[in-house]
């Protein structure tokens, strides 16, 4: 098969970071992205070549394109994290062994882009996809579902059998209600719209609060007396994220992930930190791939497939949008809610 | 020898928390504290009978009389946490073997309280003081000696040859700085008053921030480039301390023992937590005693100790205030700042 020597993209037009943080919501692509033409990037040692089937549209790609991310924009690269495609070519012996197969990659290698015909990855950040597993699961077979399973590590190391998860209609907070009601934990899931409780219930969370109801407070605080979680997942960092932190029982870690406001939430009673040994902390899924030992991480992307393939995982798709109209119909597409957006060449 | 029967004492007036914090100030005793008389405590098994020598005022001792400490009063015992005495009486082998030394202690058992002319405390909770170290330092010998040493334990954890230490002319912070500079760390130190600044470099301290200079943030931006210190060990918890951990580098740590504002700090960048890898946590001595190993325990005592005699550390004593007269002298007393206030029968 002969490669091409150009492929389109969408390309960033701005280096860096922001001057300020606006948050994820994005009403135009247009200072930020281009729809245009590169080379085909080329695998250097270690690394693979993948024509792209479909990339997925995760918060952290739209914090990225604004500059809001934990790394730089680099003007003239495509944008997208995350994807699935088909090894085309690539150096080195597990490349070449990777070949012809189908893969989940996650990039990040610096001139290239998952929102693209071809991205260049490592071949050691490439997840052999088995037969079975739909494009729709295996596009974002990293990101979220491997933050999940990380995530509810940290839930079962606390020591409670319940945790707290803020915007939890989420695709991570969807999964995560999954991983709840399999392994006998209770799952307390703050969600914006009323209309969201049923589907989450049914997916597996055993309590759901709308963070807009009056009585939200007394609710939640019966609930940390009845569930004693010790784990807030949060990816809001709100006011009302440390409010629901101040209000959890001793022992109590406020782990976020995100920051979906704008606003910096006050910490009311810091003589918490004292007497009740609480903590806040970060959790950033890079750094756990950093951390994190082989073993643990081919553990974690086995267990994930198999959740997939099962069944007991499905990742809900509220569009698909093509490359070339991205620009236009990606903001558009993105205020559907409630399910993920994919990006298809 | 026969002891009395009755004994003087500081008597708490009220039980329980406060229902709101206004912090450690006190301007006045009289809705706290009775002067009065009490029956001579009796040792149980395993504790010892101290005729007090002299006993220690700590933060931690005015914030527990005003119910906004972390355990609750108890109407009708004495206040006080900490002193110096000598032990005359016990029940048990090893309290048999105390009678007659002279003793540290720390106190906590139920009805029993240092600000009174006998307490009660676990023999286990006592250190035996050697010749050569003054009752002033002995009394103080430790709640402040052993957090700072601790603390600096923490400080010596985290790779970086450099922390912030806010308050930093309190008790605590003077013997930091001298654990600083005879490890050879770098301890950047805020304070209050100008005229502060000159005695805290002598005792160790490297660099001096003060906390009112319309500079401190590029000056501390400076030393955090060049410095880059991880800890910040604050007993103020205000939003100079929220935006100090800020400006800290990688892996910072904001580790809060003490709340001497009364605001709720906002956090202005909760996206650090995720991509700084930055915590807040708390620190509390009753939980590092009970968390560390007797081993750990004993090594720290001796060490701290062995700084007292060896003059390396010194308590600064302000004031003596007799038990009788505390109720009025106390207050003016603590206004006194800049060293410890001592109580003696």
């Amino acid at each position: 098969m002969t490669l091409p020597s150009t492929m389109n993209a969408l390309i960033l037009k701005q280096d860096g970071f922001a001057p300020s943080r606006e948050g994820a919501a994005i009403e135009t692509l247009e200072p930020y992205l281009d729809y245009g033409s590169l080379p085909v990037p080329k695998a250097g040692p270690g690394q693979v070549l993948v024509r792209v089937r479909m990339a997925s549209v995760n918060p952290s790609d739209l914090y990225f394109i604004k500059g809001e991310y934990g790394q730089p924009r680099v003007k003239g690269q495509p944008a997208g994290f995350e994807g699935v495609g088909d090894v085309v070519g690539g150096q080195g012996l597990y490349a070449r062994w990777l070949k012809g197969k189908r893969v989940a990659f996650v990039g990040g290698v610096t001139g290239s882009g998952a929102w693209a015909e071809y991205i260049v990855v490592p071949a050691a950040m490439c997840v052999v996809i088995r037969q079975g597993m739909r494009d729709e699961d295996a596009a974002g077979h990293v990101v979220n579902p491997v933050t999940a399973w990380a995530m509810f590590d940290i839930v079962k190391q606390s020591g409670a059998k319940s945790f707290v998860f803020t915007a939890a209609f989420s695709q991570l907070g969807k999964l995560m209600a999954g991983l709840a009601r399999d392994n006998g934990y209770a799952m307390i899931a703050v969600i914006r719209k009323e209309s969201q409780a049923e589907h989450l219930k049914e997916l597996g969370a055993s309590h759901v609060l709308l963070s807009t109801d009056p009585d939200f407070a007394s609710r939640l605080a019966a609930l940390c007396g009845s569930e004693k979680p010790r784990i807030l997942l949060d990816a809001v960092a709100s006011q009302q994220s440390a409010d629901i932190f101040m209000a959890m029982p001793n022992r109590a870690r406020w782990i976020i992930y995100g920051r979906l406001a704008t606003e910096a939430p006050a910490i009311s009673e810091p003589g918490q930190f004292i007497f009740m040994d609480k903590k806040i902390e970060g959790f950033w899924l890079s750094q756990w791939f950093r951390r994190a030992s082989m073993l643990e991480k081919m553990r974690t992307l086995r267990a994930v497939q198999n959740r997939f393939i099962s069944g007991a995982w499905k990742t809900e798709v509220v569009a698909t949008v093509k490359l070339g109209q991205a620009i236009q119909a990606l903001p558009e597409a993105l205020k559907l809610g409630d399910g993920k957006v994919m990006i298809v060449p």
